[in-house]
């Protein structure tokens, strides 16, 4: 596996794989990979004749107020992981490497980076959107893959590529969960192990919401969200931060649920914010 | 010469040419052909293995009183110009194309984008960027070619393209002037005949400045400043927007002429608003 931490030399290498017709994924990460990183590299790897893994935990991303400093990551596990993923090459540039002195650009995404994670995340996806351009433009990927539990960013990358005209296909894979319905993510790191238990409490409010849907044919989404609040209310660590049943494509609260949707979650368990959803009613 | 509306069709031509491992030049234009736009094809044809020239009013550099509505065009002139010059392709899509219904994406540049013709002409610079990624995305050149009479354009396309990591390279071209000095702009048309005649009040202005600056070695920048303000308060049909002498990198105002430096004049002239520059003490 080969490890780049400079641009130039991430792009030589990949225009020689071009050249040679091999197709390449990039599979962009914050680092501290889990399983739901792991499925991504294996989904990429069955497609693609080369897999780039990027890490950068990037900063513009983070709120003031966020958890950017201690956000957890350790490179040298992570690259332990990725060899023996089989991954062809991973970079990592440091901060300075992506944003030099003096960079002022951004992307803005426009209202559907405003709503729902972006409302309490102010910048958020206007921060993920420009390092995606970044890292689209440096890998030039026939194909990226991203994970399904930041449902709201799989969205905006899928308009920033159609917007942008970028020509890369956006591969979105479904979450993977721990045995107990908890979605895999970094920051369940942040959890105690009281917390941890009490995290399952978001999955659970899927659970029921898709009981209420699918089962009980309920498409009144005020009630089923009632319900939901039931669970989390009911779990002193947790608090909700929104509950919201949403058009999968505009991301827009449904009045009625009839077609498609996905229920959305962002929740505090003690001080760590953790995201859950489930798409409803496709394929 | 082909002529492409669609992004898909383009592109698919463009595939085409890379894998024969032949260069693509841009020439992005909006349009009503002039002997500046005919320059940067003729430099991009003596490197270029094929040239895309596109044309595009794009309707989001264009402030809400600003004369999109009226931008001077004729494109069967314009494609009869580009049999002449020998251009392998043209693109020239509609607005829906560029922008399709829900589009909200943007680039914003920042401060360098605010300042000088930014600073009047409002959202201007971010429309810029927005639509020269999307052209870059649609056309992935090896080079793409700017006029230097829009000075701050081309350093703000350098930066989009260094702090995005486009993997293009920028060409700017020399400023093509009338035989009386008057830039080549397709706003020229708009001016009567007595306004053209005033609008060579610009050039004037630009060689008074350098005179000052090489000849008699003035480095305060307000005593040069002064010096061309007087030849614009002797045209009556003429009233300055801006005089800068700037970096030719960050384009901040310089505060003494020590090294290179541009004269930069935006005015209007009768309605019209036009622009010139002169780079002085560069290689």
């Amino acid at each position: 596996m080969l490890v780049f931490e400079k641009i130039t030399d991430l792009r030589a290498q990949i225009r020689e794989w071009r050249a040679e017709g091999q197709r390449v994924a990039l599979v962009p990460t914050l680092g501290n990979l889990h399983g739901g990183h792991q499925s991504l590299m294996e989904t990429a790897r069955g497609i693609c004749e080369r897999v780039v893994v990027s890490i950068f935990v990037n900063p513009t991303q983070f709120g003031p107020d966020e958890d950017f400093q201690k956000y957890p990551g350790n490179s040298e596990v992570d690259v332990e992981k990725l060899l023996s993923t089989g991954v062809d090459a991973v970079f990592m540039p440091d901060a300075d490497e992506m944003y030099p002195e003096g960079f002022s650009t951004s992307i803005d995404v426009g209202n559907i980076g405003k709503i729902l994670c972006g409302q309490s995340r102010t910048g958020h996806f206007s921060g993920v959107a420009t390092v995606v351009a970044k890292l689209f433009n440096i890998v030039m990927p026939d194909k990226a893959y991203f994970g399904q539990k930041d449902y709201q960013q799989s969205v905006i990358i899928r308009k920033l590529v159609r917007e942008l005209n970028f020509d890369i296909e956006i591969i979105s894979c479904p979450i993977i969960r721990e045995p107990d319905g908890l979605a895999m993510s970094s920051r369940n790191a942040y959890l105690s192990e009281e917390e941890r238990t009490a995290a399952t409490v978001l999955s659970k409010m899927l659970k029921r919401g898709e009981e209420l849907i699918k089962h009980h044919g309920v498409s009144d989404p005020v009630a089923v969200g009632k319900e939901m609040m039931k669970i989390i209310d009911s779990e002193p660590l947790a608090t909700p931060d929104y509950i919201e049943i949403i058009d999968p494509d505009t991301l827009e609260s449904v009045s009625t649920i009839e077609s498609p949707v996905v229920l959305c979650i962002a929740a505090r368990v003690g001080a760590t914010r953790l995201i859950d959803n489930m798409v409803l009613g496709e394929g």
